[in-house]
């Protein structure tokens, strides 16, 4: 808090508390100005008052205006000091407006009996006792006040305010939307004084903070600011400012923003979704200005968020260590109560983890899809495919079939809710960066890129109408398959896509020498995450053995299981002209990658015999390159 | 050329053909020096000349080597002139030792009785008359020499010379790789006088531009560089330069290099596969230095660029008019004898077109890769396979096609060559851009990334090795599909294909107001082109009536009558557990795309579930978003 100038000290309480006393206490101290609020009554109020008639709040509000206007007035050179009773939450709305991060309340608080005792010795006072009857009665207790007992003596009660008015926060969090403000609330019911910025747009966002800290109750503790200068220092230091903005552009912004306020060795976390190549520039831009920044992805969605997301967190370990106890305090609990939130690895890697983490989540949503396609066409309706997934939950349960089944479930009126929603599915940018970087690794991870495309197809709607009406709809007939054989189906399709989605994470881990712990990573989204799954919980176990999923005995033997179900089912939707590009790829993609021998020879003869590319050869292997005049 | 320093001009030719006379004309019209070569034999020579007695090679060497030496050393300083007879070619490179592309060779002609009747007029020469013979005898006519016939008066004689030693040339190629030798070749075959360049770098690339110079007859006018700034200036202005370098941070050096000897209103033009989007900030940056920079991919591979490449320029569509004489030129030509090469659109375009192009070549490539293992399951050699693939042409017949028959016939010893060949299958960038646009634009061009993905994983050799032997080795047995079939499903897969990569062109045209024309780029593509084909001349028709290939009539019923082969094709191959990724994948993709109410309802009602993405409703037209709470 800065008091040269930005804040006006408001003393509350109902009559005969001491408000003139201590706040003439608490101005001498901070050497500011203090203004008594009834010294401001109109004439006609002191009369009222004289009389032993209640002020009603028509004759408080031009009052209320005038004061509020003295606090502007002060705040554009000083701060200050009101006293003032502002009984009513309406009156000290009133007295916030306009100003209301730079206000700050001290509720002055004592027993009917007590303050009657101290009314009867004074003789100074036009308000006669009869009222405190009728203040007590109006009193809304403040929820975000500074509160002290009279029964202290002044000194004590000036140390207790002045302690709290220069109470720093231990955290911040910038931007309020769905993730930050669970994040917040998150943060506050563990315990810790954060101090919670979102911006003021006219019109837009307004008093987004203030509004958010009056609506919960765990946060009457905390500091909301719609000021950047304030917010930063609000927070003690090294300040460890969680960023909860939109990626790309504004995380820039903002830290340009911050930058003027902060000080050296402070820490700003970035938990957006923020491509990792950003991240590393960031961290790197920050580094020059002697900040540091630790990229952290967050998956739970605002649930998770709420009551325990899985965190990525990645950048210097060191500095990790300085925000480790906030992360992982807030962080869901996995097995063995393990928080879900590791040290991922250097600059970039947790945001990286975190998009192949939205890629799987990407392919995991679309096999749902695919399987309620088929589970369609097999004749359920939503409910009873819902009955259908609900057995699979003993074995194959997660996060996603979960909300699946909540989804098949719910109806509108006569109707399944889901048939009423158009088939246009969106997509915000980690899955196109999962296929952009296995593009650019050289990882197929296929899977990740075909829910991605299918997502982008579902977009192409008046494409799809139209065509439908030239080629017809299919498809015209029941699938020759089993329940089970969709459910071994499925299982064969997710493992394949946790096998490559963690492929990704080992290659890139190699690419930029980031040494990361594939069973440690899938341990922190064992829950939390949106893609926590019992899967997931084996997988732990399967990556400690091997960097690669498919190479595990146990699992192997399992695949071997479940393979001939996926061919029925993809053959079968093949021949009833029924889409199912994950199911289909993920048996492609697997008959491909454990085919020694390939067609591929083919493809580099081709680029040698019009390109001149050379290839190598199966009979040398010393991998000489090879050119050869084909014609 | 430069005459103040940095020329030597060599006057050459058979003794009394005027050597002196003429290059001490050469040298007073140039204000440069002029050296007799003769006054340069040491001191036995001359005695072994005056005496009849024929100099021999190691005679004349220590002579070449104080020639060159001198040649040098004026190179510090000055042009000039030097008269030697150099008759053979041997003595030409030694003269050209560490100076090659600073010579000028100047070769004075005339017939044995016209000189030997010169000789006996004159008395100042120590050369008796009976050496002619033998210098006629050992003369090598030069290749890269300035001819000119001493029956000119030496008046017509220094007018020739001063023409020819000035004549600029109307195109520069940097860079001669495999392509840009090709182009060059097919530039001077169509008689543009060129100047090509390529660098020194000592040990590595040396004389590269002279060598290739010398190789070629029809170069013989063209002028060979090692110095960027006597390229350059060797070109009439506006210059044209071609680029055929490198992709990418090359292509920026190279600029940077040549900027300081530029003129404004010089063009540039990118001939290698840059990313479009270089390209544009190539062109932006360029515009600040008043130079023009037209991207122009080039298709066709090293023959291709030779006899007739397919050209796809883009940039200012005026500086277009002015290199179009040349690119159009030496293009090959398609129907109605049409150069394909057509203005494509705005900078950037062009090899935005090109990149599309190198991905639809990628699945091409692939799908044949996938008959060839299917024929190969079936039991077919590869000389057998070729022999099916042939009967193909009449219907389908294509560059890719061809050149695969010719790969699979090819024998090395008792084997096939094709089964000597390591089955890794490189790629050089432009797949992965396109994989990379296709998930940036929002555009599913999956067969694509297919592809790519498919050569990815063929990378994985020693992975794919270890899981085929713990999965073991599949397909057990036959396919159940005849050759028809796999036929069928090879044209159906190529026509998505074809519609994929046209839609990616046709989105981003539209993303990025570039107004292309659909059916003139499929009609640059049906010859020169690596994707030339029949079907792409059928394009040619197709996207004239529409954008969209899968909307024409006509096409769409050859579509229904290919369906049911590849529904076959791909589920048997599923079944047998055959990888066949692009198969499958075009018809996964047909299937969705021309599915009208598809799952990703299920999909966006998850996004809502857990992040409050809302969605749109199939009942509400106005496309308002509603957001539900699930539970």
């Amino acid at each position: 808090m800065n008091f040269k100038k930005d804040t006006v000290v408001f003393v509350m309480g109902v009559t005969g508390v001491g408000k003139s006393t201590i706040g003439k206490l608490i101005a001498e101290k901070l050497k500011i100005p203090f203004f008594d609020g009834d010294d401001f009554h109109p004439k006609e109020n002191v009369e009222k008052m004289l009389k032993g008639i209640p002020l009603i709040d028509t004759d408080r509000q031009g009052w209320l205006v005038s004061l509020n206007q003295l606090a502007k007035d002060q705040l554009k050179t000083t701060s200050c000091v009101i006293a003032c009773s502002a009984l009513k939450k309406k009156y000290r709305d009133r007295l916030n407006f306009e100003i209301l991060p730079q206000v700050k309340w001290v509720h002055l608080t004592g027993s009917f009996e007590c303050i009657s005792k101290r009314m009867a010795q004074r003789t100074d006072h036009f308000m006669p006792i009869e009222l405190l009857n009728s203040q007590f009665a109006i009193l809304e207790n403040p929820i975000e006040a500074i509160e002290v007992d009279i029964n202290l003596t002044p000194n004590e009660i000036i140390e207790k305010v002045m302690k709290e008015l220069f109470k720093k926060s231990e955290f911040g969090l910038f931007g309020l939307g769905v993730m930050g403000k669970s994040l917040c609330r998150n943060l506050a019911k563990n315990g810790f004084q954060i101090s919670m910025f979102n911006r003021h747009v006219v019109g837009v966002e307004e008093n987004v903070a203030a509004n958010f800290k009056n609506e919960f109750k765990e946060l009457t503790t905390s500091h909301a600011f719609d000021s950047i200068e304030l917010f930063v220092q609000s927070i003690a230091q090294p300040r460890k400012i969680m960023l909860m903005v939109n990626a790309g552009k504004t995380i820039d912004f903002v830290i340009e923003d911050l930058l003027p306020f902060l000080s050296e060795g402070d820490i700003i976390i970035d938990g957006g979704n923020s491509n990792f190549k950003n991240t590393i520039e960031r961290t790197d831009f920050l580094k020059t200005k002697k900040i540091h920044f630790i990229g952290a992805g967050i998956s739970g969605g605002e649930e998770g968020a709420l009551n325990g997301p899985s965190i990525m967190p990645s950048g210097d370990k060191e500095v990790y260590q300085s925000v480790a106890p906030y992360l992982e305090k807030i962080a869901a609990k996995g097995e063995k109560n393990m928080p879900c939130c590791i040290y991922i690895g250097p600059k970039g890697s947790g945001h990286f983890v975190k998009m192949v983490h939205n890629g799987i989540e990407y392919a995991e949503m679309q096999l749902l899809a695919e399987v309620y396609d088929i589970l369609k066409v097999q004749g359920n309706n939503p409910s009873e495919s819902a009955e259908i997934l609900s057995t699979w939950k003993a074995t194959a349960n997660s996060y996603l079939l979960e909300i699946t089944i909540d989804i098949l479930r719910k109806k509108e009126n006569e109707d399944w809710l889901v048939h009423k929603i158009m088939d246009k599915a969106g997509n915000k940018g980690t899955g196109n960066w999962a296929t952009i970087e296995t593009a650019q690794l050289g990882v197929p991870s296929s899977l990740i890129s075909t829910a991605l495309f299918a997502r982008f197809t579902s977009f192409y709607k008046n494409d799809r109408v139209e065509l439908q009406q030239i080629y017809g709809k299919r498809p015209s007939q029941k699938l020759d398959i089993t329940t089970n054989d969709l459910f071994e189906a499925f299982q064969f399709a997710r493992i394949i896509n946790h096998y490559q989605g963690f492929k990704l994470i080992f290659e890139a881990s190699k690419v930029y020498n980031w040494e990361l712990n594939l069973s440690d990573i899938a341990s922190i989204w064992t829950n939390g995450s949106i893609i926590k799954s019992k899967l997931m919980g084996d997988l732990v176990v399967v990556l400690k053995e091997s960097d690669s999923i498919l190479m595990n005995e146990k699992l192997s033997i399992k695949i071997k299981e479940l393979k001939p179900a996926i061919n029925k089912v993809v053959s079968e939707c093949v021949l009833n002209e029924l889409a199912a590009p994950c199911f289909s790829e993920s048996v492609n993609f697997f008959n491909a990658c454990t085919t020694a021998n390939s067609s591929a020879n083919v493809i580099q003869a081709q680029r040698d015999y019009f390109g001149a590319h050379t290839y190598q050869r199966v009979d040398d292997e010393t991998g000489q390159f090879y050119h050869t005049i084909w014609k």
